[in-house]
C-alpha cells in the first residue's frame, strides 16, 4: 500500500481535495494561454508543470519526466511501472509539506482553472469492451426478455474496435450526429439528426508498455502493461445504432465523439482501492485458463464509485442542482482489466503505449445505478422528470453530462478522477 | 484521361511491365541494406528514390516530394490532389525516354529486389467495409438460405472499425492465432489454435486530406480525400469469429494481422479504368440523397481484375504452379469508394491522412470468383483439390496466399498493384 495517508501537501488546496490530494498525483497534458501542450500533475486546484520542475527530479524519476516531453505521454507510458513509481515517490516528497519546491511555487504551479487540458497521449487504437454485465443484461432484456445474455458472454470478454480519431478531452462539445435510422413500423430508413442520443458511463484504461505482434500478455503480467485509468463517455446514437449494427457491430452510432477525463490516474494511486473480483454466481463457468490468475481474482477488481450528473440549459439558467442519473461502481465489471489485456493480446494482437480501452457501460442492477438512458428510460418508454419540470427520454441539445469517480476507504485519503463533461449542441 | 499511352520509359523493365509501367507510378516506402525507410516510386523492376532525385523536381511537385520525407507518406497524402498530380506529371517526364535523369540512374534507381518495402504511412484508423454484395450474399446464405442479405444492406454501406496496429506490408508472415472457439455440438468453448484460417480479398483505400470533426464529406467531394489504393488481405479466423462476434462484431478473429500491398496506386493512374457504378437491379432502393451523386454513379466504379493464388509448402517444393483460388473484379462493389467516404463522415467522424479503408471481400457471383475459402468450400463442406494431391478446407501452416490486381483496357497500358503475399506459420 503506497498511500502516505498522513502526509499533507504545501499546496493548500490539495489537502482534503475531492479529486486530487497528495495521494493521487495523476498525470496529464495541459496548456496555458495558448502555449504548447506540456505535461503536468494535478495537485489540488493546481497543476505542477513537470518540465518547469525538471531539475528537482533525479535518477529514474528524472528520466520519467523527460519522457513526458512533447505534449504526449506515450513515451512515458512505454517506460512502464518502475519509472512511474520512481516519479510518484519523488512527487510525493516534492509536494509534501516542508519540501523546498514550495519556494519555487510561482514557477512550477499553475492554477488549473487557467489551464486547458488536452488528450494525455496520441491514441493509436481504441478498443471498447462490454464487461459491465448488468448493462449487458439490462440492454439484452430490451431485446430478449427471457434470454438477455448471449451464450458467449460469460466466456469471452466481449470487445470491439472503436474510432480513435474522435476521442476528445472533457469539455469538448458533443455535436448531435446525423445518420440513417429506421422509423418504427417502417421498412425504409430516413436520414436526419439522431433522435435518441445517449451517454454511456465507462472506465477508461490506458495501455503502457506494448507487446510485439504475435506475443500474448498473460493475465499475471497485465499490470506491467497498464499505464493508468480515466473516465470515458461512450456517447451513443441509439437510433443509428439499431439500424446499422448488424452484422458487424456499432460504427457511426459511436464514432462521432468519445469523451474522456484528461487525468491519468495511476495503478499506484488506486492500490488502496483494489478489491477481489466478485465471486461468480453459482452456475457461472470458470474463466478459461488463459484468463485465470489467482492473484488477479484476489485483487484485480476496483472499488471505484462512479456518478453521472445531468443539467439542462433551463436547469443551469435557474441554478438548479444537477440531476444524478447514475450512481454505480466498477465492481459491476464481470472481467478484470488484466483479463481484458490478456484476452485482447491472446491472438497475438499488438498493443501499443497510448492505446485506450473502454470498459463498457458500468451499470448496477438497481434503478439509480443504470449507466445509460437506454436502460434508465427502458428505451424511451419511461421518461425521467427533472426539477425544472422538463422530461427526458434521451438527451436534448443543451444538455450537459458530467461523469465523476471517487475512491474512499477508511484510513485512506479519498481520491477522484476529475470530471468528464460534454454538452450536446445541435446537429449541423 | 491522363495516361500517356505511347510514351516509353528509359527504365527498360518498365516497358510492358505487368504492374509498374510508366503509366502507373505508385508511391511507397522502402529501405535498402537496413537504411532508414524512405519514399520511392515503383518503375518496372526498379524503385526511384524520390529524395535522391529531389533536385530534379520543382514547384508544387518538389513540395510534394519534400512532404514524403521521414519514411511515411501521411504529409504527402494530406497535400491532396493538386500536388499529387503535379508530381505525377514531372515523374512522367523524368522517367520518359530522353529524360536527363537517365544519366543519374546509378544514384536515383534501386533494384526493387534489393529493397524491403514498409507500410507507406502511419495508419491512424482502419475501417473495414462490407460492400462486396456477392460476398455478403454468399456468406449470408450459409446462415440464412432464404434471406441472405440483412434489411440494412442496400441502404447502409456497412462497415466497422478494424485494428490499425497489426496492419503489415506484403511478405510479413501470418502467425496462426489462438483463441476461443465453440466445437460443433458443444455448449462450452475450448481454447487453442484457429482451425479455420481464411483469407479475404479486398481493395484498400488510402485517405488523403482529412476533415475536421463535425464536418461531413459529400460524395462529390470524396475524390479530394482519397490518396490512393492497394490490395488488402483481411485474414480471418472463422472459428474464433463465429463464437466471438455477437453482438459487437468481429474482434480477435481479424486483429492478428491484416496484410496490404505496399504500393499506393493513385486515382490518376486508375483514371482510364473508371467505370459507371453498375446499375442497381430492379427493386433495389436508390441510395439516400447523401449517398447519391450523378457523376459518382456515372464514373465512380472501377474495372480492376482481382486474383488470388495459393501455394502450399509441398507445391513449392515440387515447383508446381500456384493454384488460382479467385478471379474477381471491383465491379462487384455495391457502393463506390466515394460513397464509403461520404457515409463514414456523415456523422461528423474525423478522417485523417493515412487512414485506411478495406472494401470488404470482393467476390463475384460464380464459382471461381469467390474471395474467401469460407465461400469456396461452403464453410469447409467442399474441400478443394490441389495439383499436389493435397486438399484444403481452410489454410494450413506453410500455405502462401498471393493477391494480385490488374487493370487492362484497349488502347491503354495495363497496370497492376504489385503483390500482397503472406505465408501462414504455426501458432506459438
Amino acid at each position: 500500500m503506497t498511500q502516505p495517508t498522513l502526509t499533507r501537501s504545501w499546496v493548500d488546496s490539495a489537502n482534503g481535495h475531492r479529486d486530487f490530494p497528495l495521494q493521487n498525483l495523476p498525470l496529464g497534458v495541459f496548456s496555458i494561454n495558448g502555449s504548447a501542450p506540456r505535461s503536468g500533475v494535478a495537485i489540488g486546484d493546481s497543476i505542477l508543470d513537470l518540465h518547469a520542475a525538471l531539475d528537482a527530479f533525479d535518477g529514474e524519476a528524472r528520466r520519467a519526466v523527460e519522457a513526458t516531453a512533447g505534449g504526449q505521454l506515450n513515451a512515458f507510458f512505454e517506460l512502464g511501472r518502475g519509472p512511474r513509481v520512481a516519479l510518484r515517490e519523488q512527487l510525493l516528497a516534492l509536494l509534501a509539506q516542508g519540501s523546498k519546491l514550495q519556494t519555487r511555487e510561482a514557477q512550477v504551479l499553475h492554477r488549473a482553472a487557467d489551464c486547458q487540458m488536452h488528450l494525455p497521449a496520441k491514441i493509436n487504437d481504441y478498443t471498447d469492451f462490454y464487461v459491465g454485465i448488468e448493462h449487458a443484461q439490462n440492454v439484452g432484456k430490451l431485446f430478449r426478455p427471457d434470454n438477455p445474455l448471449l451464450p458467449n458472454y460469460k466466456y469471452v470478454p466481449i470487445g470491439y474496435h472503436g474510432r480513435a480519431s474522435t476521442i476528445r478531452p472533457s469539455g469538448t462539445e458533443v455535436r448531435r450526429p446525423k445518420g440513417q435510422t429506421l422509423p418504427a413500423g417502417q421498412t425504409e430508413p430516413t436520414f436526419g439528426p439522431c433522435a435518441r442520443l445517449d451517454y454511456e458511463l465507462e472506465l477508461g484504461i490506458w495501455i503502457g508498455q506494448g507487446n510485439a505482434m504475435g506475443d500474448s500478455i498473460a493475465v499475471g503480467d497485465a499490470a506491467e502493461h497498464i499505464a493508468g485509468f480515466c473516465l470515458l463517455n461512450d456517447w451513443s446514437a441509439r437510433d443509428i445504432q439499431a439500424w446499422e449494427y448488424q452484422p458487424l457491430g456499432p460504427f457511426l452510432s459511436k464514432s462521432f465523439i468519445t469523451s474522456i477525463s484528461p487525468w491519468v490516474v495511476t495503478a499506484e494511486a488506486l492500490a488502496p482501492f483494489r478489491k477481489a473480483q466478485p465471486a461468480r454466481p453459482d452456475g457461472d463457468p470458470q474463466p478459461l485458463p488463459y484468463l485465470l490468475d489467482t492473484r488477479d481474482q484476489a485483487a484485480g477488481g476496483f472499488d471505484i464509485e462512479l456518478e453521472v450528473l445531468l443539467t439542462t440549459a433551463s436547469m443551469r439558467e435557474q441554478h438548479l442542482p444537477a440531476h444524478r442519473l447514475t450512481l454505480s461502481n466498477t465492481q459491476h465489471m464481470y472481467w478484470t482489466v488484466a483479463q481484458m489485456v490478456a484476452h485482447h493480446s491472446v491472438n497475438g494482437c499488438q498493443l501499443q503505449a497510448g492505446d485506450l480501452f473502454g470498459s463498457g457501460t458500468l451499470s448496477g442492477p438497481q434503478p439509480g445505478q443504470f449507466g445509460s438512458l437506454l436502460e434508465i428510460t427502458e428505451g424511451g418508454k419511461k421518461p425521467i422528470e427533472l426539477a425544472s419540470g422538463e422530461v427526458r427520454k434521451f438527451l436534448e441539445d443543451g444538455d450537459e453530462i458530467i461523469l465523476r469517480a471517487r475512491c474512499s476507504r477508511e484510513g485512506f485519503a479519498s481520491i477522484g478522477f476529475g470530471e468528464c463533461r460534454g454538452t450536446v449542441v445541435a446537429a449541423r
